[in-house]
């Protein structure tokens, strides 16, 4: 049974790596690339779609000038954040995420604060980039539409299966599919441009746009503008990363940064640029790439079937950046001791697979909980990223006043300017997008905040209590104690007989204990002992309440009581091991419950004699 | 926490019962007339429906000779296994239930199978009934019938906590309903025959029944009459509880199954006959019983809701003999090693609760996949009952022409024709229900038998392992062999000190063992030990995996090699013991498993030292 588990654990995961191959498992700029920039340039596919989404009902047709303004100050931001990370990554060679940044140069509450949003984001980014590229899949094949939740559940688990597997294999396996979207995306952009410039050919007329009712507002503006900032999420993934390149890592994650706010520009622009020239709306079920894609290449061609499948595949791909980067802040989190230990050890194959198995349960559960409807998880989405970006940016800039190195007042220009401009962008999405769920996520992260303050706290606690403060050979008793020993008793058979000769062999203090709920059994037990010519004595104790348990551990506390310093008092517990481990439903679990209520006192030690069952 | 869970249990089962309160709680003829007969009594509700279901479709206004003719002869049968049991409860005071008459007179085989079929009937006798009971409900309050499924389980929970009160009290709280609903169906049918015989009342004419489309056939009659004989269930639980009785019990017992016999006589055969007068035909939704009560007393008058509610009354009930009898059975079966021996243990309130807990698993889980459908439930219900009945007259007929005592001859020609008559309404039910889902029994009977044979046989090799051949006080061993002593560390803090202190008064053989994953913390961890000043050495092994366990238990399984006889290896653990069970979360769960795959090994001997963590 154990084995069977055992070997279907070693063919879904792979064999265990030793810890010292740790080295060959890096990123290169070749393959870093795309796992790390999957969310940040798969974001495009949703958030040019959500910011039509806010315009196209109130202006119509006139939504697609300020779609290109909202898109030039996402760009703008973009860029200031591309500047701002890529001085993180100059300072912090061993990864500078957030959390770090923050508790480092801010303390430890905005630390945490930024670690909550962070992963509060993470396993939001699972989930809606799983449920869009569901959202793809099903664009190309409606009839696929029923099982949406089924498809991105098995989304997940596939993602979850190829993190525990180990840094390298999912490098290459989750690389291949972003360069392809990169490539498709990018032929569908030129291919359009082409056709409208080159060739001169216009789009056919908009196709059921609503009527204009209104002019734009400056509230539309932000509300539109804090929707499509879904499109800068994922931008910090690469400075959290730095120890995962190959050296040189900061000149390679510098690379990667570089290229990936290339990358988002060109199709972020891009996309929005044919979504206006071909007057693109959202529509039931069917994406705005998905449409754009339709239009350039023609509805059914085969490069309209790819642009939808590689979609798919990178938004697949994006919700891996996130499984890649929640495991890494989590073990840090566990190094500080702000979150359980066991996230702070690597699997089989070096994953952090406590972190894994994590996200993957959150983000199958915010699946089923949202039916996999991306448009109710995006307004979660947006403020966490935010709040996170301003408080690292900030914690940089103090830094950078602080120290007082270098080119000090020119960096901290650029970090203050991000840290303001992300401020002011994380103040505008929590505003407009409160009522449609930003609250979840504002009550949640101070709830995580407490928590792991909490958890840090139950930390220090039992650090304190195990600490040795005196001179450490002081504590050692120099003339041990006699033992006393506490052995019960059921029926007298060979199981007992072995615990019994062990127990002699641990001192003379020994007393044979049993608990009688019938007197004629303790009568002929009585009689059975006798026979075996023992020096010590058999005590018996009535139970009229058939309460076995309790009436031992009565019997221990007295005895327990009556122990001087240093004395303990050894209870020794016959256990028989039997082969199959359905047989235990067949026997009263009885010492189980017995030995965990006796672990719980002070000075007893409790010993457990196996005697071996054989079938 | 625990202590919390204890309190609500305290509440909602009750206080602890001494075993010798045992005598106190036992039935006298009034309560326990009630308690063991409302299953006979309360299967008129949907037996007389049953033959009709039948007969109306294919015989239309012409269905109510036959239905006398079909109760007669389930009266027939009633009578017979009526005299049949009493002889049972004359030669079995212990109780003589089905199991243990075939048992004893039949052989091992005979006996199980006669325990299987029961066990499965006493689970179907609490599903069926609670659904009726429900439809009862429904059927006065029709606005309650999408609930139906939750209202059967909330029913079955009640029962399951009453019972688990146990056995006085639960006489009392379901003794009262029984007779409730005896008084008002005895009243509707004493008022429906003074309505027609006296008054002269001519009932009106029979409203939607389908024409008749064929004559009455053998087959039809046989189909009718086995689906009829689900009024016969529960009459052998008189049998089996003769132990439960007040002395003189096989008296007292006697005197309740003639009391049975004629309540079942009474009413069938009043339901049936107002049936035929008043050409009552079964319709969707509401029951016959609930018809014929509507047509006396006039719909929506009191005495209509009267013979509803206890009608639903009676009905739970009679879920409530099976809650009374299948723990006992159980409890004969874990006597004698069929089933896991924690079914033959009493509770907190000398109920058998392990059974009783069984009980409501099984019968909610069919309630939920049968939609509380009683319909459903039925056809797989009396084949189990008159197969036990058939193996336990068998049983009795035996007996008789074995023993030869008194006036054998009589008595086994009464048993002998009850086997019989038994024998030919079994083969007619599983052949006439085969299709509706007799099939399904006929598959679990061989089933449980060969399950329950396995258990016997883990039991007996269990008995054998442990049992003492040798004169017992040659087993121990005179002059104890010293102690082995290996003691893992982690890292040297108090938890370590302690359980160092209390390896040193085990005996001087003592290795302080550590497995490494980090080099440095390793050297460290040798500085600090060797500051201790101690006599023993401290091992290091290195795990390029990670895998400590593993590691460690290697290393025990090489020391457990070199032991010589008698020897042991004992593995001290230290283990903090936290207050609050919820930080054991917070903690890695290693050491458990550590411990449970050390357990297993045949010559080492756990010890675990507690270290308290204070708050």
């Amino acid at each position: 049974m154990f084995n069977m588990l055992k070997k279907m654990k070693t063919i879904v995961i792979g064999k265990a790596i030793k810890s010292a191959e740790s080295e060959s498992e890096k990123y290169s700029v070749l393959w870093g690339l795309p796992v790390l920039s999957s969310d940040a340039v798969s974001s495009v596919s949703y958030a040019c779609e959500e910011i039509l989404m806010v315009l196209v009902p109130v202006l119509g047709i006139a939504s697609y000038k300020p779609l290109m303004g909202i898109a030039a100050a996402i760009i703008g931001m973009l860029f200031i954040l591309a500047f701002s990370y890529r001085q993180t990554i100059e300072c912090y060679p061993q990864g500078g995420g957030s959390y770090r940044v923050a508790s480092e140069n801010l303390g430890r509450l905005p630390g945490l604060v930024a670690a909550a949003s962070l992963s509060i984001d993470y396993v939001l980014t699972v989930a809606v980039s799983t449920c869009s590229g569901t959202a793809a899949i099903t664009s190309a094949f409606p009839q696929a539409l029923p099982f949406r939740v089924e498809i991105t559940l098995f989304l997940i688990l596939l993602l979850t299966i190829g993190n525990l597997r180990g840094l390298r294999e999912s490098s290459i396996l989750f690389g291949i599919p972003t360069y392809l979207f990169i490539f498709s995306i990018v032929a569908m952009i030129a291919t359009g441009l082409v056709k409208v410039f080159v060739l001169g050919q216009v789009p056919p007329p908009a196709d059921g746009l609503p009527p204009q009712t209104q002019d734009i507002t400056v509230l539309l503006f932000l509300k539109a503008f804090s929707s499509g900032c879904t499109a800068l999420t994922g931008v910090e993934a690469v400075s959290d990363g730095v120890p995962n390149f190959k050296a040189p890592s900061q000149k390679n994650a510098k690379r990667v940064l570089a290229l990936l706010a290339s990358l988002v520009f060109i199709i972020f622009s891009g996309v929005c640029y044919l979504a206006s020239i071909y007057k693109v709306a959202h529509r039931e079920n069917v994406t705005v790439v998905s449409q754009i894609a339709s239009k350039v290449f023609g509805p059914g061609s085969a490069m309209f079937f790819t642009v939808q499948a590689t979609t798919a595949m990178i938004l697949i791909m994006a919700a891996n950046t996130a499984f890649a980067d929640l495991p890494l802040l989590l073990s840090f989190l566990a190094k500080d001791g702000f979150v359980a230990r066991s996230f702070g050890s690597r699997g089989t194959r070096l994953s952090f697979s406590n972190g894994i198995m994590l996200l993957f349960l959150l983000s199958s559960g915010l699946v089923i909980i949202f039916k996999a409807e991306t448009h109710l998880l995006i307004p979660l989405y947006a403020v966490g990223v935010f709040l996170s970006f301003t408080l690292s940016q900030t914690g940089m800039f103090k830094r950078w006043i602080t120290h007082r190195q270098g080119n000090w007042k020119h960096k901290a220009v650029i970090n203050g300017f991000g840290a303001f401009m992300a401020a002011i962008t994380c103040v505008i999405i929590a505003v407009s997008k409160f009522v449609n769920g930003a609250w979840i996520v504002l009550i949640c992260i101070p709830t995580l905040v407490v928590f792991m303050l909490f958890i840090r706290k139950h930390y220090d606690k039992v650090r304190d209590n195990l600490a040795i403060e005196e001179s450490s050979s002081d504590l050692i008793v120099k003339n041990p104690p006699e033992n006393y020993i506490l052995l019960p008793v059921q029926s007298i058979n060979k199981s007992f007989i072995k615990a019994l000769n062990y127990a002699m062999t641990l001192g003379k203090k020994i007393e044979v204990y049993h608990v009688s709920t019938n007197k004629e059994e303790a009568e002929k037990l009585k009689v059975r002992f006798r026979q075996l010519g023992l020096d010590f004595p058999l005590v018996i104790e009535e139970a009229p309440y058939r309460n076995i348990n309790e009436t031992l551990l009565a019997h221990v506390d007295k005895e327990q009581a009556r122990l001087k310093k240093h004395e303990m008092l050894t209870v020794v517990l016959p256990q028989f091991v039997i082969p199959k481990w359905w047989h235990y439903t067949l026997h009263n679990q009885t010492s189980l419950r017995l030995k965990s209520a006796l672990v719980k006192r002070r000075n007893v030690a409790v010993v457990t004699i196996p005697y071996i069952i054989n079938e």
